[in-house]
C-alpha cells in the first residue's frame, strides 16, 4: 500500500498554469500533486561562445529549489557560493531532454534558457521541471514564429518525464517524497510522444533490481507520460 | 503625469495570499501591482554561534530574484557563485526591519529566517518583501504560541515599507519600475504602526533633494504604509 | 553625557593630509578623531563595458578595513575570498555620494576609482571615507584639468558626510565607536555644500525614532558637514 | 564498421595493475584500451558529520581528469576553483555504484574514499573508474579484515560498469572516444555479478531510441561486465 | 650606475615609526625609501586547530598591497575573491622568517598574527615587511611579558631581510622598483643578528648567475641587515 | 645516519619513462626513488593576453598532488575550490626554472604548459617535477622543430633541480620524506648544465644555518644535478 493510498499505477493530479509570469517569453507553473515548479523560457540573441556564427541556436536549463520548498529549510546555493552536484546534474538533464525534440538549426541564432524554480517540493521535481519546460519552450517558440523571427517550427514533438520506483517491492508510478525517501529503486524516464526514449536513469537505492523490473517501470512511465502529454496539449492549445 | 496614470499619492493594488506554500511555518505571496514576492518564514532551533546560550532568538532574512523576474534575464546568483552587493544590502535591510518589532528575548532560542523570493518584479521588491515578511513572521510566531513553544508574543506591532520618489519633479508614492528607472530621488521608508520610524533610505539619483522634499516623501510613505497595515491585518485575521 | 565628554553637537577634530601616497593621481589621509582612512583616487582610461563609447566617464569606490584597524582582529576579506555585505554596502554608498557632484559627461572617458582603506577605526569610517574621497577626487580632477585631458571642471560642488545618532535618548553628532555600539538610532547623512541632500540612511537599532528626531539629526548633520566643508576647502587650496 | 575495426560486441583489452601506489590502503591502475585510470582507496576513521555515532561507515568517490588526459588540454579544475557538473555527476555515480555492494553496518565506523584520477582518456573513463574502484575497495577491505579492524566482510559481491551505445545505427559495446563523440545514444550500465542492475543511464544524443534498443544495449553490457568480473577476480586473487 | 645615483652597496634611508595604530598589541610603519609598510601584531588566544592543547603558540603573517600602492592600480584581492600566488608566497615567507627567532613553547598558547599592508611600493616590500614585523612582534611580546601572560622571552634575537640583485652586471644592495624590474637576478636574504641565515631566495630573471655572484650578494645583504638591526634596536628601545 | 641507510652524498635511483601518455606533445614519468611525477607538455597557439602579438611564446607550469599521493589522504584542491599557497609557490618555481633555459623569441607564438602531477610522494616532488619537465619540454620542442613550426631550437641547455638539507647536523643530498620532515634546513637548487644557477631557495626549519653550510649544500646539489643531467640526456636521446 502506498502512503497516499494511490494505486501502483495512479498518478497525482497534474496542473499547468501558463503565462504565470509576465516578462518571460514563455512561462508556466506546473504541479505534480504538491510539487510545484515555476518554469520560464527566456529568448536571447546572445549565444554561448562555442556556437557563435554557426547559424544555429541553443536550448539550456537552470534549476533551483527555493530554500523552504522542502520540509526543512535548505541553505540557499547563492549564499553557499556554489551549486550542488545534484543541482548541476538535474539542470544538465533538463537541457538535454528538451534538446531531444528541438532542431537547433531551425531555431536560428537564438538561445532559449529554461529556468526551473521549485516553489514547493514533494518528489518528482526534476520530472515536473522537464514536463513544464516543454510548455514554456513551446510558448516561447510560438512567439518567435508569430513574430517571424524564425520560419520553421524547430520543435519536433512533445517530451515529458516521470519518476517511477520500486516501493516495498512493488513498481509504482509517480513517487511522492515519502515514497522516494524509502524506495528500493528510483527511476526517471524522459519519453517522447510516439514512444521513443530520450533518457532512462534507473538507480538502485536500497536494493539492486532486475531486467524485468526495469521493463515494468518503463511501462508505468509510458502510462504516466501519456497522461502528461494530454495535459501539455491542453495547456498550449 | 505618471506613466501608469496614477495620482501622485495613489498606490498600486496590494494583495496578500497567506499559506502559499505548505512546508514553511508561515508563508505568503505578496503583490504590489505586478511585483510579486513569495515569503516564507522558517523556524529553526539552531541559532547562529554568537547567540547560543543567551536565552534569546534571532530573526534574519534572505532575498533573491528569480532570473527572469525582470524584463531581461539576469544571471542566477548561485551560478555566478556569489550574491551581489544589492542582494546583500536588501537582505540586511529586511532582517533589520523585522527585528525592529521583535523582542528577541521573548522569542526564546529560536531562529526565524524570512526567505523573500521575487517571482515577478515591477519596482518596490524590497518594500513588498518587508511588508510580506511581517505577515509570514506573524503566522510563524502564532504557531509557536499555539504550540506552547513560547509563552509571550515577541511581536510588538506591525512593520511595513514603501518606496516613494521624486518623479519629474513631483513626489510620488509607490514607484513602479518605469518610474524607478528615471526618478530624481528614490526613498524607502520602513515604518511602524503608530508612527515610529524604523528606517529611512533616501538617495539622490539624478538630482539632489532638499529637506522639504524629504518631509513630503515621508508624508506619502505614511499614507502608503497605513494602507499596507490594513491589508496585513486582514491577511492574518 | 557622552563617553568622550563631548557636547551633543561637538565633533571630533578633523584632519586631512593630502598627497599621503605618491603614485595615486590624488590622495589623502583623513582623520575623524581616531578614525583614519587612506583614500587614493586612480584615474584610468579603461571604462566599465556598459559605458564604453558613450563619451562619458565613471566614478566608483572600493572600501576595506585593515584586519587590525579595529579593537579585535577581523579576518582579511581577501583571505575569506569575498567581501562582506557591509563592505559592499559601504562602497556602493561612497561611489553614489561622489557621483552626486560629478558631471560624468564633462569627465570624459575616464574612470576614477576611489580606494578607501581604513587604517584605524573608531566609528564613522564610511563618512570619513566619503569626505576624504571628495578631496582625493578634487586633486585627481585638478590634474586632469591641468594636463588638458579635460576642458571643463566636472565637479559641481563639495560633498561631505557625517554620522549622527540617538545616544541615551539624546541626538548627538559624530558618533565614535563606543556610542555607535549602543546608540538607539544611527544615521548617516551625505550633504552637498549649499544645503541639498544626497543621501539619508537612518536606522533604528535599539529603539525606533520619530519624525522630530530625524529632523534634529539632520540639523546636527548640517553643522557637522559645514565644518568638514571648511577643512576640505583648506586641504585642496 | 567501427573506427577501431572491432566487432560490435568486442571490448578493448582490459588490464588491472594492483598496488600501483604504495601509500593507499588499496590501489590499481585500470586500463580499458587506451583509457587509464588510477584508483586509490583511502581508509579513514573520520566520518561525515551526518553519519557519526551510528555505528556504520561510508563509501564515497572523487573523480578527476588530469588536464592533458585528453586530446587537447583542459583547464585544471583546481585552477578554475570549482568542479564541473560533469565531474560531480560522475563522482556521485561511482560512490553510489560501490555502495550497492557494501553493507555499511559491517564496514563499521570507517570511511573509504575512492579517488579516481584519469591519466589518459579514450572513452569510458567513468565505467573504468567504477570497475577499478571495486578492486581498490576490495584490497582496502581485505586489509581491514586482516588487521581485525572489522570482523565480517561488508562486500556482498562484484560490481562493474561498461558503456554501450548506438553507433551508426548499430548497438556496440565499449565505446571509445571517437565512437562516443558521434554516437546516437550513449548508455552506461552498472551491473552486479549474478545479474542484478545497480544503475542504468541511457541518453539519446543525436537521435532518440526505442525499448528494443535499450534491451540490446543491456545485453551487450552483460557480456562486457562478465569479462570485467573475470579480470577483477584475477586481479585480487 | 644605478638610476637613483646610489652606490652599489648603498641602502635607501630606513625609518620605523612604532605605535602607528592604537588597537594592535604591536605596530609600526616601516619605510625603505619610498616603500612603506604598515605592520600590526595581533595577539589572540585562539590557536589553529592542529596546535591546540600542545602548550605552544604560533606566529603567522598576512600580506597585502593596497590597490594603489603601485604605479598603476591593481585589482583588490578581496574583490577578485582570492589571494594571488605571489601574495601567498610572501606571507608564508614572512611567517617562516619570524618563527626562526621565536621559541613557540615559551610563547605559550598565544597566536600572534603579523599583518603587513603595503601603503606604498617601490621595491623590497617583502623584506621591509619582515624587518618591520620583527619590531611589531617585539612590541607585542613585550606586552605579554609585562602583563605576566608569559614568563620567559620567546624571542631569541633579531631577524631582518633585504633584497639584493645583479643590475647591469653589478651586484647591488636594496633594489628599488626600477632596478627590480630589469635586474638579471633578484635575491632576498633573511638574516639573523649574529650571522646565521634564515632564508635565501635567489632567482635568475634575465640571466642565470654563478656561485661567486651568490656570495657577493650575500655579503651585500649582511651589510644591509646590519644597518636594519641598528634601526630596529633603536625603534624598540 | 640517514633513515634509508644512504651515504650523505648518495641519491636515490632516478628513472625517466618518456611518452608515458599518448595525447601530450611531450610527456614522461619521472621517479626520484618512490617519488613519481607524471609530466606532460602541451603546446597551444593561444597565448596569455599580455603576450599576444609580440612575436614570442611562453612556458608555464601547473602542479598538483593526487589526494592519496601522500601517507594520509589530503583534500582535493578542486573540491576545496582553491589551490594552496604551497601549490602556487611550486608551480611558479617550475615555470621560472624552465624559462631560464628557453629563448621565448625563438619559441615563436606558442605556449607550452607543463602539467606536473604527483602520483606518489616521498620528498623532492618539486625538484623531480622540474627535472622531468625539462624532458617533456625537450620532447615537445623537438616536435615543433620536426614539423617546421619553429626554425631554431629555443632551448639553450638542460636544467635540473635537487633538494639538499641539513639532517641531524649533516648536509645530505636528495631528502626523502622522513628526512624532509625533520631536517634543520631544507634547500632546493635549480642548476643549469655547465654550472650556472637558476634558483636557490634555502630555508631554515628547525635551526638557522651559516654560509659554510649553504656552500656545502650547493656542492652536494651540483653532484646531484650532474647525475640528473646524465639521465635526462639518456631519456631524450
Amino acid at each position: 500500500m502506498r502512503p497516499s493510498g494511490r494505486a501502483p499505477d495512479e498518478m497525482r493530479p497534474i496542473s499547468i498554469e501558463t503565462h504565470f509570469t509576465k516578462h518571460a517569453e514563455g512561462s508556466c507553473l506546473i504541479g505534480f500533486g504538491d510539487t510545484r515548479v515555476l518554469v520560464t523560457a527566456s529568448v536571447e540573441d546572445r549565444l554561448p561562445p562555442w556556437l557563435r556564427g554557426k547559424g544555429e541556436g541553443w536550448v539550456t536549463a537552470e534549476y533551483s529549489m527555493l530554500p523552504r520548498a522542502t520540509h526543512t529549510r535548505g541553505q540557499r546555493e547563492a549564499a553557499k557560493g556554489k551549486q550542488s552536484g545534484r543541482t548541476q546534474e538535474i539542470q544538465r538533464l533538463i537541457g538535454r531532454s528538451l534538446r531531444a525534440v528541438v532542431d537547433l538549426k531551425k531555431l536560428g541564432e537564438h538561445q532559449i534558457t529554461l529556468d526551473c524554480d521549485v516553489l514547493q517540493a514533494d518528489g518528482g521535481t526534476r520530472t515536473a521541471a522537464i514536463s513544464g519546460a516543454w510548455v514554456a519552450l513551446r510558448l516561447a517558440v510560438d512567439g518567435l514564429l508569430a513574430s517571424g523571427a524564425i520560419k520553421e517550427d524547430p520543435i519536433s514533438g512533445r517530451v515529458a518525464a516521470i519518476s517511477c520506483g520500486i516501493y516495498n517491492g512493488t513498481p509504482v508510478l509517480d513517487l511522492d517524497y515519502i515514497e522516494d525517501s524509502s524506495a528500493d529503486a528510483d527511476a526517471n524516464f524522459v519519453l517522447i510522444e510516439g514512444g521513443q526514449i530520450a533518457e532512462v536513469q534507473a538507480t538502485a537505492e536500497g536494493a539492486t533490481y532486475d531486467e524485468e523490473s526495469l521493463l515494468r517501470l518503463l511501462r508505468l512511465a509510458r502510462m504516466g507520460t501519456d497522461r502528461i502529454f494530454a495535459v501539455q496539449a491542453d495547456a498550449v492549445k
